[in-house]
């Protein structure tokens, strides 16, 4: 049987599953993959916190070098979060030869290229699966399963708290302030949401996915980015009328070397896959073109189901001897051939609101026209309200996305102003 | 650069798949793995035949021996289909110490312990990812992505040719002999469809899910296995209008050392997430103590979605030294500690038509409740027919599966005569 010793960098949430989930789990980690795990030492920030599991106090400890610097410990499992000082103490254990294990996105989106170097320099693993989408498999399936495939497009629901107060909005047909409201009490939304309402969170996650699968670094700060904030519950409501519902989107395609990334509130058609992925699910849709569609849904957070993905990492690191990297060109910036097109071609939903008089309708139609934006459909919503004004709300054809902007810009006057505008997806396969 | 030689066993769609993708992929894959793939030899039983792909006539062989006995060739891939004499060959090839890659499931199911103690033995690699559901990565996702699991549902839409027929009867509000025809014509079933229509081709591939799942050597012949075959439009009718459809679900539940594993058509809650799995897809649902629920959905056959998972197999093989097996006993007859449930616990929907005369509905009532089985919904669908005969349609609450059979036994009568008995899956979080 293997002995091998490991250290925790980190001990909250997550690494408490993951505590727990190797205490409950070592008898068949034992009896299935002949191997003996033992927790050695866990970096904490104050050893006396309240903590969910009942890890054992002798094993904790402020000081990283009784984890970093133990030559007994030669896998290093971080659950620190944040860029630093995770990123730094992941450098300094894969430099000692050990392998990591991480559930951090953002210093695994950040600083990706310091630590493969340092990984493959020291011949030790870098194993990530739970930085993504928590329990989903889809590193192992963009790095392994679909590694025979040109990879077009993936697309998904990446962000837990979003999607929750997205579905809550649409089945309680409430505001965003009311349920995010409520998703606090529940702790399903933290108390300053805004790395996961901003879109932030999931622009990590898709740069992660994005370089994967289109084999190339796709850094965070060429992912555009809007949160779900503005959305309200009569977008909500206008999209349910025609068909569709409306979805925090983690969205990069790559056609030829451009790439088109962006994480937005997105509009897509009642029967798409993606559609059906409500609460706290996440799912990732994948086009390649020997696969065709493919998707993965699941817990994309918590502990146990974090913890699944880190445990499973753990067990693969230390029932193999060869680790392996992703194999594309890990640089900080991109490669030189790529390029990033921030003037894409979608659909878009858009509410106005103007004041009800002749000619309102041709001086919005004609803001359009002039910037080679077509309507697709255009329904007028209820009478005028006491000040004159009825609610419009109209989806394009397939627009570029700065003739778009230019349109809106045009359109707004005293007579008319923009309540929403919310991009379209999925109606064509993509 | 590594410079691999591999031979093909068979070379019909999924051959022709895996030869064109290897062939206009092999750039991406010198330059991403610095491994270059040559086909050397390609057994096929008729070298004249004609095939989808331009197949160089020089590859092609009918003598086993220049592909089994070239030392060069280094890896088989398998898609003869069949037990024999793929099983055969394989071995032969495994005893050769090459690496096999099969999309197989027959010859899977049926001797994977032959051919796994082979591998082993030999050091060989034995690799089948595209022997269950084409393109979904549900093997990799069960062996590695959650390793870290004690699963105890697996359970899927596993056959595409069922999947379309069942949706189209439900599109069309057609009789499933209608479909099945023009799903004939289309090429969408086989002139011979019986393996799929009955169910047979979804065992196998449970069969090999479900032993990866629970740890545990599940043999075909432990399955319980109804076809589509008996399923009318007026089941699905009546299971839409209470919210269900009708799926074909392979489905292999664990409890402590006890599995019941059984394929048959079932009515699911439209929510649930197997239910808009539809057309040609396939769709697995998984359950694990930590991961919680996850599905996995995509192109289940194909040639170019299975040649996907072949050639990543095979990239899988060519680029590490180290050849995983799965850790549990693979043994021809499932080790002695675990039992097979044959009276497994479910919700029932039956169909009946009876006298519509006084005293009838207390009888078949009676007759349920004599044999422990209870009436959750009951509906009298229309007027007496001619003959004075209505339609009954109900769903029981769980039943064991032998007091139900019993009660449908003792219902039977000049008086009730049982129309249709679909199980119901899915109403709570399996």
């Amino acid at each position: 049987m293997k002995e091998v010793v490991i250290g925790f960098l980190g001990c909250g949430n997550i690494g408490c599953g993951v505590w727990e989930l190797l205490q409950s789990f070592n008898k068949d980690i034992v009896h299935r993959d002949d191997v003996h795990i033992t927790i050695k030492k866990m970096l904490v920030r104050d050893v006396n916190k309240q903590r969910n599991s009942p890890v054992p106090r002798e094993l904790l400890t402020t000081e990283p070098d009784e984890v970093l610097s133990d030559p007994e410990i030669t896998l290093v499992a971080e659950f620190m979060g944040g860029e630093q000082p995770a990123t730094d103490y992941m450098l300094r254990a894969l430099h000692a030869g050990k392998t990591v294990v991480t559930a951090n996105k953002v210093a695994l989106a950040l600083n990706w290229h310091l630590l493969q170097a340092a990984a493959k320099e020291n011949k030790a693993g870098l194993y990530y699966e739970a930085s993504v989408c928590g329990a989903v498999p889809i590193i192992k399936t963009l790095t392994e399963a679909l590694h025979a495939n040109r990879i077009s497009c993936v697309m998904g629901i990446i962000n837990g708290t979003t999607n929750y107060i997205l579905t809550e909005m649409m089945k309680r047909g409430c505001s965003y302030e009311e349920v995010l409201f409520d998703a606090q009490r529940l702790g399903l939304a933290e108390p300053n949401p805004s790395a996961d309402v901003e879109g932030l969170d999931a622009t990590y996650k898709l740069s992660i996915m994005a370089s994967l699968a289109f084999h190339a670094r796709i850094p965070v700060d060429k992912i555009y980015r809007n949160g779900i904030t503005k959305v309200t519950k009569e977008d909500i409501a206008y999209a349910d009328e025609m068909g569709y519902v409306i979805k925090l989107l983690a969205i990069a395609k790559r056609v030829g070397n451009t790439v088109e990334a962006h994480v937005y509130p997105t509009l897509i058609p009642r029967e798409h896959m993606l559609a059906g992925v409500n609460g706290a699910l996440n799912g990732v849709y994948i086009y390649g073109h020997a696969c065709k569609e493919m998707m993965l849904i699941g817990r994309g957070a918590g502990d146990m189901p974090t913890a699944s993905a880190v445990v499973s990492d753990i067990l693969q690191a230390v029932t193999h001897t060869q680790h392996s990297y992703p194999t594309f060109q890990n640089t900080k910036e991109p490669s030189p051939e790529m390029s990033f097109d921030d003037d894409w071609e979608t659909e878009y939903f858009i509410r106005l609101s103007a004041i009800d008089k002749p000619g309102v309708l041709s001086e919005i139609a004609g803001s359009f026209a002039r910037n080679r934006v077509s309507i697709a459909t255009l329904m007028q919503k209820g009478n005028a309200t006491p000040g004159g004004r009825v609610a419009l709300v109209l989806v394009t054809h397939k627009a570029h996305e700065m003739d778009l902007r230019s349109a809106l810009r045009d359109l707004q006057s005293p007579d008319v102003s923009v309540d929403s505008m919310i991009r379209v997806e999925g109606r064509q396969p993509s």
